[in-house]
């Protein structure tokens, strides 16, 4: 399988460590804007080919992966000359505008799109992170369209799981939904502190008495700039109701401090504690 | 040199560890409510005895080190009868009531009171998890008081010394201030984001769709919630104001994602990136 990795990077370079690994892909080709970057990815293995552009890259590749921003998939999507049996699929954290930007770029070979979104990020970017290993027992959510054909599905679920993902399937409204809750609010509430605390004249004060809950609080706010501003602006809707939602539940619990209401308080973070222990150890374990 | 330990969980376990490796402790004391968690206390050397009350446990000690929940120090300060020499230290994460709880109980002997906070929680409780390694490297703040000699300073800066901390001396106003930003609010911050998912129809499904970056965000709301209970409401002036502080920043936050504000957002996003990466990971590698 000759395979076309388009943004060659954390996710990109995973996806295509990953799938030579397994040797599922013969060929990767590789496109991207920073020339070190691809040098990198070339001397790291995980393409064995730099295309100009993502129709170069895409010209005779069996499966494209798409690992940009969000915002670059109209350009990029628009450019494309796939032949028939060709399949694209991509990492994009949003699934609706991603599904919208395809059919209006893609037209009647939209069948061949079949919507994905590995959930494995890190706050780490560029191909220097990546790993065969990134996606391992880590879910993929796939939001198959009704055009797609079951083989185009199962060519896709077939690059996951060589990268020992768990895969799952939703549609684009409850994956945005999904990952607004849980990824895009807390990304949204770690950038807000850190740039909050960073602001203040004694910032070098307050980061050098910052502890190690504080650092893996704020570790999301080291994600990749570009990326999350995307994710924000397109799944926005969802995402101000996520933070409308947090800022009234932050509100009550501000009540409770300054009522100084021992025993509200107390519940509250024992309900929460024994939640998060019950729930995400629990799964995280399993 | 004669210590007692009141409260034998993570952060007293670990003092007394530590001390008895440094050979600075000869005999340690301890006194606590979990007769199962004193006993595993002794079982792993942390402790030679076991008292019946603070009262006991103080009865000849060189040094006391108070490691209970803030809201207990009234009751256990005011049953002490110390030894003209003794000396008092806490690992209380407020400093401000902590001193007024010290100065009502103990009176005269209040210049035996030497406030102390180290900067090395973890999510963890109970001795099972302390370890003598737990303050290596990590902050410790003094706030001592105008009444305390210089010996009795210098002592507890011998033993977190031993623990191979980095001790700082600050007011206690404003180490309350420095610790309501970067400890007290993100705690609050993850407690109210684990809260609200929980209490969600689709909260399994919600957690299980949560990847690392959710699992490190919100590692803080594992936290001892009586312990962050009392935190919360004695330093809730200052809380409230970060708690202000934080909802404004997040609704001017919110303002440019409702506006999509690619531009504004990117720049925001990537300032609290370069401010986190420069000065917290080289605070945490210095």
């Amino acid at each position: 399988m000759k395979l076309a990795v388009i943004g060659v990077g954390l996710i990109g370079g995973s996806f295509a460590l990953a799938l030579k690994q397994a040797k599922l892909a013969s060929h990767v080709v590789g496109v991207g804007r920073n020339p070190a970057n691809l040098k990198l990815a070339l001397e790291r293995g995980a393409i064995d080919s730099i295309a100009a552009d993502p129709a170069a890259a895409a010209r005779g590749a069996d499966l494209v992966f798409l690992a940009t921003p969000v915002s670059y998939y109209p350009k990029i999507l628009s450019s494309m000359s796939l032949h028939a049996k060709a399949i694209v699929t991509d990492a994009g954290s949003t699934k609706r505008d991603v599904v919208a930007a395809a059919r209006n770029a893609m037209k009647e070979k939209i069948s061949q799109f079949v919507p994905g979104h590995p959930i494995a990020g890190a706050e780490k970017s560029g191909v220097a992170a990546a790993t065969p290993e990134l996606f391992r027992n880590r879910r993929v959510v796939l939001t198959p369209l009704p055009e797609n054909p079951a083989a185009a599905v199962s060519k896709v679920e077939q690059a996951w799981e060589s990268c020992g993902a768990r895969i799952t399937k939703m549609n684009p409204d409850e994956h945005d939904a999904v990952l607004a809750a849980v990824s895009h609010l807390p990304h949204v509430l770690a950038f807000a502190l850190v740039h909050d605390i960073a602001a203040r004249a004694n910032a070098a004060q307050l980061f050098s008495y910052a502890a190690g809950g504080f650092r893996d609080f704020t570790r999301i706010a080291s994600s990749h700039p570009e990326m999350w501003r995307d994710v924000c602006i397109a799944n926005r809707d969802r995402l101000l109701e996520e933070i409308d939602r947090y800022s009234k539940n932050l509100g009550s619990i501000r009540k409770i401090i300054e009522a100084a209401d021992s025993a509200a308080l107390e519940k509250l973070f024992s309900d929460a504690r024994a939640a998060r222990q019950r729930r995400l150890d629990g799964e995280f374990e399993s």
